[in-house]
């Protein structure tokens, strides 16, 4: 597909900055574009390729036009813009109705007849599957799901019994939805199994990414509401609630019965402790451990970040000191007259 | 299935405190509980939720039971008894004995008639496959893998050759058992692999969770022993062994050749290095980072929990300082007198 | 397969003391071992096993071998020789060449008539699979994929679209190369899906662990170059680079656009930003976190050790101090006198 710079205007609400007749039949990055090709900048840290690019456009914002030396598309959100842009020139496939030859289908399931069902994808009982779905290869689902209309899932997913699904969801290789959470009572001989009778409810527009885990409740559902953006590699524990269009970046845990507010943005390798409340518009930076209820839409952070280890081992000594050199610090201030405020400052520590 | 106060009440040995010929059907949460449904209380957390439950019965121990405006079912251990009722309730499915056509089993596998094989299941030579044993959709198993009785494998398992797993055991989708551990030597042109010829045994009651991978031993077999319960995700290295009783929670993992003893419990994200012996009973926080051997049980951690970014970051710096301010404090000390106990101090930390 | 010390000597050129007529036919660890076994010793941690070990011979270097008991094969690098021996006496299976009845490729797929590919694999279209590859049961490659010769993807391995893995590779189950990477624009109703176009590109001698995780680029592709060696369980974002021979253990994840040098050697569990540039020989030890690029190659690290959890709180109640009490230190400076670098100190964290 082809497009001319005035078009792209036109359609995407830019101001131009170039040749309305010029045309672009690709995507680029700065660094790597060719002519032909449209580019986008939307983080000042790749600002200083604009003078090199060789791409036919970059989309960008009205600050960052001034320095550009190839044709313009001047918008707000150059990021956004540039994505509604790559979604028209890289179209999703369509999908090819009907039931590969080689998936396993149980007489009960409904099926509609514009989805399409992948080669050894397995398709239990009363399950329901909704139009345009494109179910890939090596799927499986279990008794009862329901799959709604134009959700793609990649290739080899897994929803196990009762697990539901919104439309235009996408879910990529690898994630299990509806796994047994982990719960067991502790008695003298071993563990107790709790058997874990919820379900999985997924909303609309939702993409869960590979190898992402999302465990089905104990007693009531988990809960995925619209929009939501799951990374790859995720632990979503037994029970946990999850805002509508939070995002939540890969390797993340978050243990069983916390609910996360909406519109939460929650950066990768982070844990997230069992049984809290996330409120709405919180941001956690990557790699926190987050073991409190959050109850103010902020930022928040816990990451140490890595040093030279000839310098952190020093760093790591020091921490472990920390109480006798605030015992030093007392010693000190008592020496000097200065201990009036320290025992108050002793005792928050020693509760 | 329908059951009465009265036989709950025999069966699981509690204090029954309401009328013995009341009846429920399901269990439900405090808060979601309509007529109808048990409910329980082990979480004082929830306790407030007693006031206005709907439950026909509450399943709590005897200080709880006080609080408790509707029939009560006493027990010391509520939890461990709600497990138990609910396991009543919701027995698990019984399986359909036999092969699926669309199973492929190798001519040399030893199936019991008695169990069930899923559609696309791959079985390779000299599988041995025990009495009621369930292999779900997908599950594929190398050669020389053995199964004990009662068994299930969820979906989509994957079992390397000569592993062997014990009975009564549950695996959950996505969990890789027996790939090969990670072991390279270095060399002037690259890493040359050193060939990973143990294997995986698993013992009896030993649930592992989706996409949990446990690797195959270097030379010796890496081991889980009885009972063990491990969550999603979690990563065991070569060569490790965890012992019986152990229960680990999502996110963690373990180097290779670390041994763990019985009955651990371990917090989810937590990172274990290698070669370590944790001995009986430990308990590790979550996101804790296990970097020495422990030999005295009792609870051990590593988190620093997040805290509002614009506060942390200046903890962090601070951190950064601790060198620079420790030296402050000898300073300090030395000018007020107090330096002669300050050159220990300070040696201990330039070791 | 059995071989005498002299063979063993001469060709992989070690000093041998001790009976060249010697055989052995297996390798063990010093402390398992029993007569007719090859052991080695190349973690000091392990030497004391020397003494009692039954191994009919040891791989170990020049200044372990004093205190060997038992005939030695003395090798400065006893670990890369004990590789090769054992690669020597546990070669990998030979493949059986061909099509599983069960598997179901497409009609444009070019496969190679040395390749084995097993049951319910899904080859898609236009995939090339080169000379003596192994796809195992249950792997699946979207269309144009191309595996180069001689590599083995063990089983249930998910290549999508366009993904290229080079020669003499190994990816173990699970693994997952080639889902869309985690790129969304924020708008006013939610966040609108970045197309992810490019690829990814994978050298020759490449190992891939189990249920490890590796995006196609946004625009350009994701790289991995030649021997690299990737643990389980690791996150890779799109338009990741990573250089050859680098090493990166298990639980890793690293955000989209990173570029990770040669010959690094990153520990388990660390989490790694994104944008960054992070230089050739860097070494990183497990569980940190990496949130700057790294220019100078030496070994960093974040990690602080699980103490127990009553010295711990203590600890992590200090760091939360730490402000208070750096402001302690210069009320302390000024009562005596001290005030003047102070100020200069002070500033640097108030930036």
């Amino acid at each position: 597909m082809s497009l001319t710079l005035g078009e792209l205007a036109v359609r995407f609400g830019c101001e131009l900055r170039g040749d309305p007749a010029i045309a672009i039949d690709r995507v680029a990055t700065l660094a790597g574009a060719a002519p032909g090709a449209l580019a986008f900048l939307a983080n000042p840290q790749y600002r200083r390729q604009l003078e090199s690019t060789r791409a036919s456009v970059v989309v960008l914002n009205a600050a960052d036009a001034a320095q550009c030396t190839v044709p313009a598309l001047i918008h707000p959100d150059p990021y956004a813009t540039f994505a509604r842009i790559a979604a028209l020139l890289y179209p999703t496939p369509a999908i090819v109705p009907g039931v590969h030859a080689a998936a396993v289908v149980d007489a009960s399931a409904e099926i509609h007849p514009s989805a399409s069902i992948g080669a050894t994808a397995v398709i239990g009982e009363r399950v329901r599957i909704g139009a345009r779905v494109q179910v890939g290869p090596g799927c499986i689902m279990g008794e009862g799901v329901s799959v709604g209309a134009d959700t793609r899932l990649a290739a080899r997913v897994t929803l196990l019994r009762q697990v539901s699904l919104g439309e235009r969801c996408i879910v990529h290789p690898g994630a299990v939805i509806g796994a047994d959470g982990f719960g067991f009572a502790r008695e003298r001989q071993g563990w107790t199994k709790v058997p874990q009778i919820g379900a999985v409810r997924i909303g609309d527009d939702v993409e869960i990414g590979a190898n992402t885990t999302i465990d089905r409740g104990a007693i009531e559902d988990t809960l995925i509401e619209n929009g939501v953006k799951l990374d790859n590699q995720i632990q979503v524990g037994h029970n946990v609630r999850i805002g509508a269009h939070t995002v939540i970046a890969g390797c993340t845990g978050i243990s069983g019965s916390t609910h996360i507010g909406q519109r939460c943005m929650i950066g990768g390798a982070t844990a997230i402790a069992g049984h809290l409340e996330i409120c709405d518009d919180t941001v956690i930076s990557g790699s926190s451990n987050v073991t409190r209820s959050i109850s103010k839409p902020e930022m928040y952070s816990s990451t140490l970040a890595a040093e030279p280890a000839r310098i952190w081992r020093r760093l790591a000594a020091r921490f472990k000191r920390l109480d006798k050199e605030a015992a030093r610090l007392t010693r000190l201030e008592r020496a000097v007259g200065l201990a009036s405020r320290t025992a108050a400052e002793q005792d928050e520590i020693d509760e």
